[in-house]
């Protein structure tokens, strides 16, 4: 093994150039969905790097923006039979916005030092470009690809991939595979090499009150007009308590605690909470708690109900007397397993209109399942150690993680286990301007990814 | 009387071009407060109007905008004393924004059909024309001034006249007076004179909460980040119940309610109800009160906390997982006799300190004390018995509106009587675009005034 890994860097070395080159052609196409700009053009653009690489490549539709489905045949084993490795990735990316802080243009591959900076560069077309170098790689030590390989890569991750689940439902003979490696993947602050074996579910909602059809004068209404700012504050208050308790009937019915494997990788994860406290300058952290596995445990295995903003009234400087016709908020809920979006938009539904809030309004604007994989899974174990041959040094593994993505399809429909290998870092600007990677890590990503198909193939 | 009357009718025909190219010379220099735009030369044109009118004038410090004060000597007496009135005014106006929807040009006075239209033609440089014109024709008709008047005209009652009460105080000799005349009045919907006797204070606060110096990822910080939009509601809500009850200790405890007298002049109120629920759109109001004395009374005679506008996190459309490091909140409160500003604002920070809120900030953006007057106060007769004069029906009398303004040190500090009178009616647009009076209302609001003048002279 460690013989066809020396020839994997060999081959990852001689063709670094290529690929940075690949990833500039990449990164210079723009294509944000949330303002659909350069979608269809940048999924051409895919579609046409599969091809090259000699996958073949159909852009289907989603309901929104399309998929690139791309499909590549392995070398058949004794018993007549390849495995089958799916990669999930995505081409679209965060807007640029705001084009003033960049120090370069946002689409357009820049290299200061051994930093690369572009939109995307990291989230997630650099995940792109380094799944085809650790195929191209692998292909060139091995003659051919040792598995066959199957590409989802979506246009619509960072609208909170609203098509998703419905398309994996829907073409789940298609995309059938025996494992799957996600499209993120990064070192922490310490150098070592993560792996995040599931994400929590979002349910995400907005609360909408609306008691008039204009403003008033707070002279004028304020005794005998209904607030709708009034409202919104008392319906948001039933929801939650401030021991951060969720009020809503029925709200942790489906919630699956952490198993004592879970726990035992918890307690084993370095503890960055004094960290995060400076950086984010809190005063400390909520019900108390203060770091260790009792701050892990809650900071991934608890569903939150988070307000994420409320409009209402005046908000300009000073005074304005005035009594607000129209109030909302948008607010998230993060989900363990076994909650769903659709239940907690139910009973949500049900538990305002108990409180006697019919008058607020429940906007559902997306959301996805919560899902994990088991961390004894034999695939996970050739992520762990291929990780340690590249990065020498054990890898810290996440149970779950407090974000949320679309994988509870991969893992529960298509019944994938799904690891994550990449190319991220903590000083990336990841949806911030000067997103960014480094040399390094683009080169080890590329290595990761490259081993883990070698030994899945192998294994 | 009406011998009298019918000569002060005559001259205020006469001169009505004068005095409506006399407001047109008003209207056409912006004063607005807020944006601190054309108030010393504003300020400088009052005062030339006032001398060309004979008094003198003289521009006061007041700590913000300057006052203009004026003063005019009158007939003395048998007895050697002439009696003083005083007229309180101001020369600012509300901005003249959104200008695209002005049908002429805001600080040009312009005539269609019977209106004129200008910012500033009601509120207030009309009334300060409409007192003007009044005295002018009772010296032409009387040979000159049958009593003394005072001038107090302001330039920040647009901002909440915030150093009004102060100017008051420091200055109650100069400004001792037997009576005032306020610087609004107007006809109701039906075109009957409206006599207010009274306003609710005001207590106008901002509650800040900052609980981190950025934003978070709601994934990241749902569970273990102290969140300002949870802890501003959570505030806020411990301030009123959903039955309007306000919940701070103490907040009634200066509450004076109604006199008999006042009720008896509530109840003869027309009830504008359907018409205000049909207008604002609203599915019914506070308390299931549905009109009435018992509407009335709630719209007046009980203080308020309303919340004027909410702003945190994240507002534009669609989604963003954000947790918000910082919330805000405008609450006005309005105030009847005998609260104050002062004593609301120690009992509020009292109150959320009490309930765990220390880390809740009150910003005081402002505020007055609720003031009325006397209904049977002979000054009150005399508004009221020439209303009938003027307008040939019963004025209707409310003994205090919800509204608030600087009249408590006239009242109490001073110790006048204080009435209105004046050019307003409810589709004045004031505050608005194309504002405007009527020919008709600016007749007889000089009229009204040139009534009451002759008659506290005389009386």
């Amino acid at each position: 093994m460690n013989d066809i890994n020396q020839k994997l860097d060999q081959q990852i070395n001689e063709r670094l150039d290529y690929w940075i080159g690949q990833l500039g052609r990449l990164c210079g196409q723009p294509s944000v969905s949330t303002q659909n700009w350069g979608i269809t053009e940048c999924a051409d653009l895919v579609a046409t790097m599969l091809e090259e690489q000699g996958y073949t490549a159909v852009i289907m539709p989603s309901g929104g923006h399309p998929v690139v489905y791309g499909e590549g045949d392995g070398r058949t084993t004794a018993d007549g039979e390849a495995k089958t490795l799916l990669f999930y990735l995505h081409y679209d990316v965060q807007p640029p916005e705001p084009l003033d802080l960049w120090e370069s243009p946002p689409f357009e591959l820049t290299r200061r030092g051994d930093k690369f900076f572009a939109r995307g560069v990291s989230d997630d077309k650099g995940h792109v470009i380094t799944r085809l170098a650790a195929l191209d790689a692998v292909r060139r030590v091995l003659g051919d690809l040792p598995c066959r390989v199957k590409f989802v890569i979506e246009g619509e991750e960072e609208i909170g991939s609203p098509h998703m689940p419905a398309f994996v439902v829907d073409h789940q003979e298609q995309l059938a595979a025996d494992a799957c490696i996600w499209e993120f993947g990064s070192v922490d602050a310490g150098g070592a090499p993560t792996q995040a074996l599931g994400m929590r579910g979002i349910c995400y909602v907005e609360l909408t009150v609306e008691t008039a059809v204009i403003d008033a004068h707070s002279g004028l209404g304020g005794s005998i007009f209904p607030n709708a700012a009034w409202r919104l504050v008392w319906a948001l208050n039933t929801l939650k308590d401030q021991n951060e308790r969720i009020l809503i009937p029925g709200f942790y019915d489906n919630v699956v605690g952490p198993s004592a494997r879970d726990l035992e990788l918890l307690d084993k994860l370095p503890d960055h909470s004094a960290k995060m406290q400076e950086m984010y300058g809190l005063s400390g952290f909520v019900r108390g708690v203060t770091g260790g596995l009792a701050l892990q445990r809650q900071a991934v295995f608890e569903p939150t109900c988070t307000i994420c903003g409320i409009t209402t009234g005046y908000q300009g400087p000073g005074l304005k007397t005035v009594l607000p016709a129209k109030a909302s908020a948008k607010v998230d809920f993060r989900l363990v397993p076994d909650q769903s979006p659709e239940e907690i938009v139910s009973k949500l539904r049900a538990h305002l209109d108990a409180q006697g809030f019919s008058d607020v309004q429940v906007t559902y604007h997306g959301g996805g399942r919560p899902a994990k994989v088991d961390p004894d899974d034999p695939f996970v174990q050739i992520a762990n150690e291929t990780a340690v041959q590249v990065y020498g040094r054990e890898p810290v593994i996440e149970p779950i993680i407090g974000g949320s993505g679309p994988n509870y399809p991969f893992i529960h429909v298509l019944g994938l286990p799904v690891v994550s290998a990449g190319i991220g870092y903590p000083g990336g600007q990841v949806h911030a301007p000067n997103e960014n990677i480094r040399l390094e890590d683009f080169i080890n990503g590329i290595r990761h990814t490259a081993y883990i198909i070698a030994r899945f193939a192998d294994g």
